[in-house]
C-alpha cells in the first residue's frame, strides 16, 4: 500500500504537516513555518540540521549521513532533515540546536518574600592531619574538629565518605564543609567537602509537562545568581501526561524501560540546565549541595523513577503524597556528592507538587482574601482559599480539584495550533471586519499557540461570527466553505503566512476551546459551590503558568472560562511554581508550610462529584 | 629477546611453575599440579578448561577458542588452557568451575550462644484497596494501615518506593512487610514488601583477603539456614592486601578505575554466593533484607567503594573507623530493594572489622581470664583482654596490635608452597629420619601450605637438621647442596610427588617462617609488656582464622611461635569472624557491643613502639 502524502510531528515545537512522499524533512519543516538549522542551504554538507526519529520509517541512511553523523547518533535515530525523507507518517524530536530560534520559556514569575531558613550551612574548618602518634580515622578526625565548633555529625553519605580522604588531602586538610540539618536533631549530616571559600548552591527546578524551569541560588545570601529554560526532553515520548504514561506502559520492562529512558532523559537534560548555569557564574554543579523540584504528580514520578501506571486508571492514585528527600546521586544527578534532593508532597494524581509550590509562593494558604488560584495546562488545577474570618476556622480553607482542559492551549488539537514558538500568533483582533495578528518573534505567522486561539475565539463572539453555542453564523466575508462542508474562518491568507499556507480558524477548533473553557468553568464552580460562595465573592482571582502569563484576561472574561469579575481582581503570576521552589531551597520552615498546605486542602474528586456534569454542560456555553 | 621459559602464576590456588616455551596452559597446571577440568582431553572441543589471562601475553587465540568461547569471554580475557601457549611470564585467574577439585574454605566456626534483638522485624498485613471515594495515595495508605496494627514509619527507600505500587497490586494488596529499627525512635523504616508468609533473611559474610564465609540466616528464628564459602576475586588483582592497594593506586581514575574493579568483582561473587545460598533453601534473594559484612579494614574499604591509598602508606588511617550502614544497592548488591548492609567498626588502618567481631564471637571483651585472641595472616591482628578483677577498672582492659608476619603461612614466598588446595600437604612428621606427609585430599603431594611448612619447620629442629638460629645443619640423609649453594632438604622426591618434581624446604623458606613467627610473638610479648604481665599469666590463648584452625599446636610452640602455655589454654575457633557477623545480624545489642568492644581497645602502633625492634630481633630466635 502506498500513499501519496505523509503526516509529519514536529516535536517539542508541536507542529504537525502533510508532506508529499519525496519531501525531505527539512522541507517539511520549512512547510510547517519550523525554522532548522541549514548553514549549508540543505545540500548535507554542514551536519546541522539533525534531528531524530522518534516514531514511523524514513528513507535509507545517505552515504553524507554515514559521514556527519557519528555511530552512536545514528544508533539514537540521529538523521539530517536535508538528507532524510519520509516513508511513512513520521514523529520527529528536533533538538533545540537544531532550531533557529528558541521556544518561548517562563522562567519569571511572582512570589511573596520569604526569609532565609537555611537547610544546609557551610563551615570552614582546617584539621590537624594524621600522623604515626595521631592514628585516627580521617572521619573521627574531622568529626573531633566539627565537635570543637560545636557540631555534631549524624551521618556521612557513602559518597561524601568515599570522596573524603582524597579530598581532605588535596586541600591541604582545608575544607569548607556543607552540613545539612537533620530534623528534630542537633546533629547535622555532612553533605560535601568543598575547597576553602566555595560558595553554597542550591537549585530549583520547576518540571513542567512542555517546559522546565530552573534557578541557581546562593544559599548563604538567598540571592538567585541564574535562571533558565529547556523543553522538557521527555515531549519526544508523548506531548501530554496521558500519552507518556502509555509509552511507559507499553514499554513496561523492555529494554531499554520505558519508565527509565524517560527518566534518563530528564535527568541528561536536568544535568546539562545545572552545569550550564553553572558555568555562567564561574561555578561547578560539584557546589550544589542541595535541590528542590516541583511538578506535576506525574511529572514528580517520572522524575523520582515511581510508577506511573497507577496515575493512568482510575481512581488515579499518587505512589506518594507527602513529601520525601533522596540522594542526588540515586537520581543520577551529577550535583554535589551528597546533594539531597526534596521533592515537595503532591495532593492528588493530578494536583501535584508545582501547585502546591505556586499557593505557597503566593500565601495562598494564608491570604485574607476570598480567593481563587488556577494553573492551566492540559489539566488545570484550581485551588479556593477561603479566610479565617470567613469560616471561623483557625486557618484558610482550602478546596482544590483538577479539571480535564486537554491540550487546546498548548496549541495541539488545534488545526493551525503550536506552542509558544518564533511565528505563533499569541494576540489577535478583528477591527472592522480585519484581523490584525501579533506574531512570537515578529516573524510572519506559521500557527497559532494558546494565547492567539483563545483571543481568536473572543473576537469572533463579538463580532458575532460565533454565537453562544458555538456555532459560526454566516456572513462574514472571511467565512468560507471547509473541505469537510463546515464553515471556516480565514484568519491569514497563504500569501501572508510564513509557509504559503491558509491559517483556519474551524468549527473543531473552537469546540476544543469550549471544552477547555467549559472545564475550567465548571472546576470553579464546583468549589465556589462546595464552599457556599457565589463568584462575585472572589476578591483575588491568580492566574499561574506560562499560559496564564501571557493570555489575555479580556478574552477569558469574554468567553466566560473565568467568571465576570472586575478586571483589578486578576493577578497573572508567571511561574509561581517556580518561585515556590526557590522558597523551598532555602527556608525549612517553607517546607513545613508546604507540608501544611497539602495537609489542610480538601481534594474535590470532580469526576464523581454530583453536580459536575450539570455545571459542565452549563459552562460549555461562551459568554459570562 | 626470547627466553627458553616462562613462570606461570596460578591464582587463586596460588601455585607457581616455570614451564618451556612450547607448553600449553594446560600442561603448565598439570606440572604444577593443578587439575583443570579437562573433559575432552585437552583437544579443545569441551571448552571446560578455561582459565583468564591477567598479566602477561599468550599465543594468537585459535580458531577453537573462537568457537567454545563466547565474544563476552574473549573480551573479558578467558582462553581455553588447551590452546593457549605463554610468550611471557604470565599470571593466570582460574575460576572455581575449571578446577577438579575445590579449594579448602572455612565457614565452620565456634561462638558464644547470643539471644535475638531483631534489627529487621515482619509484619502481616491486608490493606483495602484505592477507590474513587477513597483516594489515599499508597504510601498514605499502608502507613495508615501500619498505624492501626501501632507502627509508624520514618522512611521508605527510592528502591522500596519505586516497587510499592506494583508489589501491592500484584500481591492483592496483602503482604509481609519488613520494618527496620530506627535508633533512638519509634519509628521504623520501610525495608520491603514481601509476598504473604515469606521469610525473613538475612545474609553474614566474613570477606578474607583469600576467602569468603557466607551464612544465609532466617531472621526471625535465628537460625543459620545455609553455610558456603568462595575464593575472593580480587585475589586476580593481588595476592595480599598491599598488592591489592598497589593495583588500586597504579589503575586510578582508569577505565575501568582499578578501585571500582575491584568493588564490582567482589560484589559479583557475592550476589552468586547469596543466590545460591538461597536457591539451595527455595528462596530467592529478595528476601534478604540485612546484611553484614566483615573483613580487615583494607577488604571493609575496598568492599564499600572507599580509597585505600592512605591505607598503604604511613601513617595507614581508614577513612572510617565507627561502624555505618549503607543501602545495599549503593554497592550493587541484588538483596531486597529496601536492605541494609551493616558494616562493624575498623580498629585501626591494619585491625579491622574482621577482628571484632571474632572478639565479639568469642566474648573476650567479657572474658575472666587473661586472655589473648589472634588471627593469623599476612598480617596478624592480636588482642589481649585483662578482666577488670585484675586491673581495678569498670570492663576488661584490651589492647590489641598489628604485626607483618607476611605471607609464608598462606603458602606464598615459599618453594614449594600452595594455598590449602587439593595436594597441599597440611601435616608433616619426621620419624626416624623418614618424612611422614599428609595432603589435603589425599592426593600425591604438590606443594607445601601453611601448617605443612609450620610442622616441617618444627620437626627439622626436633631432628636436629635446624639450628635456634635457622641454620640447616649438615648431617642428615635428606640434606642435599641446592642450585644457589645453600643446603636445602628434601621433603618429598619427584618420584612420590604429583607433579613429579622434588619438593624441598630451603634456606630462604626458613627464613620466611622465622620473619613471620618472630613478628607474631614479638606482637604477643609487647602487648603483655605494656599490660605488666607475663606470659605465663595468659589462661587462655585464642588462635581463629582458617590457618590457627589447620596448624599443629606442637609446632607452633615448639618453634616459639607461641608462648610455652600449656596446651589446654589453647582454643582453636575456627573462623569466630563469620560467627560474630552472624550475631551482629539478629542481634542490635551484639552491634552496640562490637562498636564498645572498638571503643575500648587501646591500639598500640608497633612500628613506633620503642621496645618493638629488641623483642622481634629475640623472638626470631626457635625454640620457647
Amino acid at each position: 500500500m502506498t500513499s501519496s502524502s505523509f503526516t509529519i510531528d514536529l516535536e517539542p515545537v508541536g507542529r504537525r504537516v502533510q508532506v508529499g512522499t519525496k519531501s525531505t524533512l527539512l522541507a517539511a519543516a520549512q512547510a510547517a513555518g519550523v525554522e532548522l538549522v541549514a548553514v549549508c542551504g540543505g545540500i548535507g554538507s554542514c551536519g546541522t540540521c539533525r534531528v531524530r526519529l522518534m516514531t514511523g520509517e524514513l528513507s535509507p541512511l545517505t552515504l553524507i549521513e554515514e559521514v556527519e553523523l557519528g555511530l552512536d547518533e545514528i544508533a539514537a535515530g540521529f538523521r539530517l532533515a536535508c538528507q532524510a525523507r519520509p516513508v511513512s507518517d513520521v514523529r520527529l524530536d528536533i533538538p533545540p540546536e537544531s532550531l533557529t530560534t528558541p521556544q518561548r520559556l517562563q522562567v519569571e514569575g511572582q512570589g511573596v518574600e520569604v526569609g532565609l531558613d537555611p537547610v544546609v550551612v557551610p563551615i570552614d574548618l582546617h584539621i590537624s592531619p594524621p600522623s604515626l602518634f595521631d592514628l585516627r580515622s580521617d572521619t573521627t578526625r574531622l568529626k573531633a574538629a566539627l565537635a570543637e565548633q560545636g557540631f555534631v555529625i549524624q551521618t556521612i553519605a557513602l559518597p561524601v565518605l568515599a570522596g573524603l580522604s582524597e579530598g581532605l588531602r588535596a586541600q591541604d586538610w582545608s575544607a569548607r564543609l556543607a552540613l545539612r540539618r537533620v530534623d528534630g536533631k542537633a546533629a547535622k549530616n555532612l553533605v560535601a567537602v568543598l575547597p576553602p571559600a566555595s560558595p553554597l548552591l542550591g537549585l530549583a527546578v520547576d518540571i513542567g509537562t512542555t517546559k522546565l524551569a530552573a534557578y541557581l541560588v546562593d544559599l548563604v545570601s538567598g540571592e538567585t545568581l541564574a535562571k533558565d529554560g529547556a523543553m522538557n526532553p521527555q515531549i519526544a515520548f508523548g506531548e501530554d501526561v496521558i500519552s507518556r504514561i502509555a509509552y511507559v506502559n507499553e514499554h513496561a520492562g523492555q529494554h531499554p524501560d520505558g519508565r527509565q529512558l524517560l527518566q534518563d532523559r530528564l535527568v541528561a537534560t536536568l544535568n546539562h540546565l545545572a552545569a550550564q548555569l553553572c558555568a555562567g557564574v564561574g561555578n561547578s554543579p560539584q557546589q550544589i549541595v542541595e535541590a528542590v523540584f516541583v511538578g506535576n504528580t506525574a511529572m514528580h514520578h517520572l522524575f523520582a523513577g515511581l510508577p506511573v501506571h497507577q496515575l493512568g486508571a482510575s481512581p488515579y492514585v499518587p505512589v506518594i503524597g507527602e513529601s520525601f528527600e533522596l540522594p542526588a546521586t540515586a537520581l543520577g544527578l551529577s550535583l554535589a556528592r551528597g546533594a539531597t534532593v526534596y521533592l515537595p508532597p503532591n495532593i492528588a494524581g493530578y494536583v501535584g507538587a508545582d501547585h502546591v509550590a505556586m499557593l505557597l509562593a503566593l500565601d495562598v494558604a494564608r491570604t485574607q482574601q476570598i480567593t481563587i488560584a488556577l494553573d492551566i495546562g492540559t489539566n488545570t488545577e484550581i485551588t479556593l482559599s477561603i479566610p479565617a474570618r470567613r469560616t471561623g476556622r483557625k486557618g484558610n480553607r482550602m478546596l482544590s480539584c483538577s479539571c480535564a482542559s486537554g491540550p487546546a492551549f498548548e496549541g495541539a488539537h488545534i488545526n493551525a495550533g503550536m506552542r509558544a514558538a518564533p511565528g505563533a500568533i499569541e494576540r489577535l483582533q478583528i477591527i472592522a471586519g480585519d484581523v490584525r495578528v501579533h506574531t512570537i518573534g515578529g516573524v510572519a505567522p506559521v500557527g497559532i499557540c494558546g494565547s492567539g486561539i483563545l483571543d481568536a475565539v473572543a473576537e469572533l463572539l463579538v463580532a458575532g461570527v460565533l454565537d453562544r453555542r458555538g456555532v459560526l453564523q454566516k456572513g462574514h466575508s472571511r467565512l468560507r466553505q471547509a473541505t469537510n462542508g463546515r464553515l471556516e474562518f480565514l484568519l491569514v491568507p497563504a500569501a501572508a503566512s510564513g509557509h504559503g499556507h491558509d491559517l483556519v480558524v474551524s468549527r473543531e477548533d473552537v469546540k476544543e476551546i469550549q471544552l477547555a473553557k467549559g472545564a475550567i468553568r465548571a472546576g470553579i464552580e464546583i468549589l465556589l459551590g462546595e464552599a457556599g460562595l457565589m463568584p462575585d465573592d472572589v476578591e483575588q482571582f491568580i492566574v499561574a503558568g506560562a499560559f496564564g502569563t501571557y493570555l489575555d484576561l479580556n478574552s477569558a472574561l469574554r468567553i466566560g472560562m473565568f467568571p465576570a469579575l472586575p478586571i483589578e481582581r486578576f493577578r497573572q503570576v508567571g511561574n509561581a511554581a517556580g518561585i515556590g521552589a526557590k522558597q523551598m531551597l532555602v527556608s525549612a520552615a517553607q517546607r513545613r508550610a508546604a507540608s501544611q498546605i497539602a495537609r489542610q486542602i480538601e481534594y474535590i474528586e470532580l469526576t464523581t462529584h454530583p453536580t459536575f456534569a450539570e455545571e459542565f454542560v452549563q459552562a460549555l456555553t461562551f459568554g459570562k
